[in-house]
């Protein structure tokens, strides 16, 4: 690994009285030990380790209050930590202060069938809660591949395979509890399906990425098991072909559960990664979801439109596990693809664009992979509009690291001009800050900035991450 | 007429200063005239009208800025207005001021069938932009009933029929353009299906009542015109079988385009008021979007869990114009119930609850509504978990409005206690401020106000909405 962005801020030690008055409420549960903070200050970005001065283990809404409240008066920053797998460096200690594990928050609270939600503790993974939702007939849809936390998915606007047809994390928390900075905990909305009373706080934290407070309960949406299911593989000639096919599928209304592309070259890696046989050309992977008449009825449209422009005969993954193995295949992507270069430090783009624009944004991107000698796998969540990059470089190489943020840039700054935005969903963290004054001018920052002046006046949720320090 | 809530407050006459200069830039669109004051200072709510000192009648969004520059050199309140078709007082210049009329904002700026959204001008109507959309194979999908501006919708966070399958404003606004305290204009979303880039200004907008900056142009997410529409309406013996079928269907994950309940009084309002001859027993209006196999699919379905509870059998508005018919009836319910006692103010409730807890809020309040001699007609999208009463009261007589007080009071206690909100789409305004931190708890309230205080610093934009007064 190596270094990209700056390095971390000074910070002061943690204060002695703060550590006996934390030590003597939470006991073992608080770690300052050095193998917990380092893995407690990396996730899965190309940032390097950035680690905690310490760590306190969770249990509670009331213990995560406790802990701001302290930490509040000893100016000590407090990063919520979930499941470590941002891609943005979130969970990075860059200022220091204390981490906050909440995965020992991991309790399934109330399944509420007739109303179709959820409510769990922030710790609480997305696999684990579709297990516990086994045998309700119902599941909770955002899947961004990683087993990540339900609070660091709100914390983060999370949104994957899935969210083409059922929404992001935008469209599916109900409510939520939040200990604010002055350790309060302010109970977001409600469970009835809409309101009207007041200001929409739910939507204020989600996608703040920790820096206005710390998320402990979640209410989500839930939906309920498709009668039918099936997935398809198509290969297409060209990484065009594909893409045109899905620009089709979007605009006729087909409501696809899942549709994605992968490039030729992710293809590669994939088989040698998952031991798939796929043809290593574009390919799509569809899924559909309704009853079994919905199922054939769209799979037949996307079927003709595919044929259309090229796309072979879907290849349809039927049975239960074979449809697992596809889609377990196409999350491990990101892994298959980092065996291409091995060592190699990925850096992974995440532009997200109008449909109408995708097919000119994918197409200019391809013309910076040939011109490049870097290997770069392209594949992405194509119906939003969303893809990714994954540009392995030699970390200790200046100029491959110099390179991969030319391009990085490039693709940025095509998809801002083409009215889109610099990521779709992986955040800001540590290193899009930059892009976000191009992105939406600078009074819309400024006004992000009055927020997180206002709701966290010391600074000291999350430091460093999202906005650029102010002047 | 009569008063309901406070007087309004006492408030200084416009700095003649501030005329002079609004006068040399706006001339006659600069309006001190009684009438058109009046005509600005009410909305369709119970409250007396409380009209502005002037009123300016704005055409682009650098006039809102300028405008807004100006009152706030002068401390004085500007309270934006669309078509005045607020159910809660929302267009009232309770503390004087100046109203920012932005009818005159009606253009359709540009239309992107590929990506399925439109910009507009704040001004332009619900009704202005499906009639524009002709043609193109999308329409816009909220539709609370009035012709409300999209402006107005998007400040109120309003919803109606359509939401149960196609969401309120807050699914489907994509961006805005908002003018703010200090006269700039920020600029929020973009028109990527999704994006993580920072904090999430177009849904800390949405819902404002104008409290936050005056939102003057608007990205808005379309939907295909479904290939087949089916209504239908379905008589029940009682309300709670009516109840009990919109919650199976809920259940089941119909994806029901419109689903409406009205009691037997509002049908008997209706049939006088729109000359139709439906039964006049507790009935469900349903609509179904989809293929021509998916509606016969959903229509089909609804009809048997119906039937299993006493339903009779659906009859049909096949015909667009029949269709059309039988929707207008149904929001045209509001005016024809205060048909049911001529002169009567309308004091109107909108409570909102998780569906499991329909039922039961739906059966004690017709208990209330048994025990009162009121008349007051009951209907909703019931779809949602939102229903209506429309209390029809004597304004002149203490003791009919004393009883309309209490009821309401009666009704959101029940729909707080079940989990739900005290107003699903009609917003706060100047009226539900008091249930506010029932609702919400204080540490909600209190993080509202430091939004409030942050983003309106010097508390000009519609005061008295939303918050109570800060102590």
């Amino acid at each position: 690994m190596t270094t990209f962005g700056t390095a971390p801020d000074a910070s002061l030690p943690l204060p002695t009285v703060l550590v006996t008055a934390l030590s003597d409420r939470f006991g073992p549960r608080l770690s300052r030990g050095e193998s917990v903070r380092l893995q407690h200050g990396r996730d899965e970005s190309k940032f390097p380790p950035a680690p905690p001065d310490a760590v306190v283990f969770v249990e509670t809404t009331e213990e995560v209050a406790a802990v701001v409240t302290l930490c509040r008066e000893h100016r000590v920053p407090v990063i919520p930590y979930g499941a470590g797998s941002s891609a943005e460096g979130h969970v990075l200690a860059v200022r220091g202060g204390l981490c906050v594990d909440l995965s020992g928050m991991n309790r399934v609270l109330a399944i509420h069938p007739e109303d179709q939600d959820v409510t769990v503790q922030a710790g609480v993974t997305r696999l684990q809660l579709n297990r516990e939702l086994k045998g309700s007939g119902l599941f909770f849809s955002v899947d961004p591949g990683a087993d990540a936390t339900l609070g660091g998915m709100a914390a983060t606007a999370a949104s994957g395979t899935n969210a083409v047809r059922y929404g992001t994390m935008r469209e599916n928390v109900r409510s939520m509890s939040v200990v604010c900075a002055d350790g309060r905990v302010v109970k977001t909305g409600n469970r009835a399906r809409k309101s009207a009373a007041g200001y929409d706080l739910t939507h204020l934290f989600i996608g703040s990425e920790g820096t206005f407070g710390i998320i402990t309960e979640l209410t989500l949406r839930l939906f309920p098991v498709p009668e039918a299911v099936a997935a398809a593989v198509c290969a297409f000639p060209t990484v065009a072909a594909a893409v045109q096919t899905v620009i089709q599928v979007m605009q006729l209304g087909i409501p696809v559960a899942r549709c994605e592309l992968l490039d030729a070259l992710t293809l590669k890696a994939v088989n040698r990664y998952s031991k798939t046989t796929l043809s290593e050309q574009p390919t799509l992977f569809f899924e559909f979801h309704g009853s079994t008449a919905a199922v054939e009825e769209q799979s037949v449209l996307a079927g003709e439109i595919a044929r259309e422009q090229g796309g072979q005969d879907f290849a349809w993954a039927t049975r239960p596990e074979d449809r697992s193995r596809l889609w377990q295949a196409r999350h491990d992507a990101f892994f298959a693809c980092l065996q291409l270069k091995p060592g190699a430090t990925p850096f992974v783009t995440d532009v997200c664009v109008p449909i109408s624009a995708l097919a000119v944004c994918i197409e200019d991107t391809i013309k910076d992979v040939q011109a490049s000698s870097l290997p770069m796998p392209l594949f992405g969540h194509v119906g939003d509009g969303n893809f990714h990059m994954v540009l392995l470089i030699d970390g200790a190489n200046p100029e491959e690291r110099e390179e991969a943020e030319r391009i990085n840039e490039q693709v940025i700054g095509r998809a801002l001009a083409l009215g889109g935005t610099c990521t779709g969903e992986h955040g800001v963290g540590i290193g899009k800050a930059k892009h976000l004054v191009r992105e939406h001018g600078q009074p819309a920052i400024d006004l992000m900035q009055v927020l997180k002046a206002a709701i966290d006046p010391d600074g000291l949720f999350n430091p460093g991450k999202i906005l650029p320090r102010p002047a």
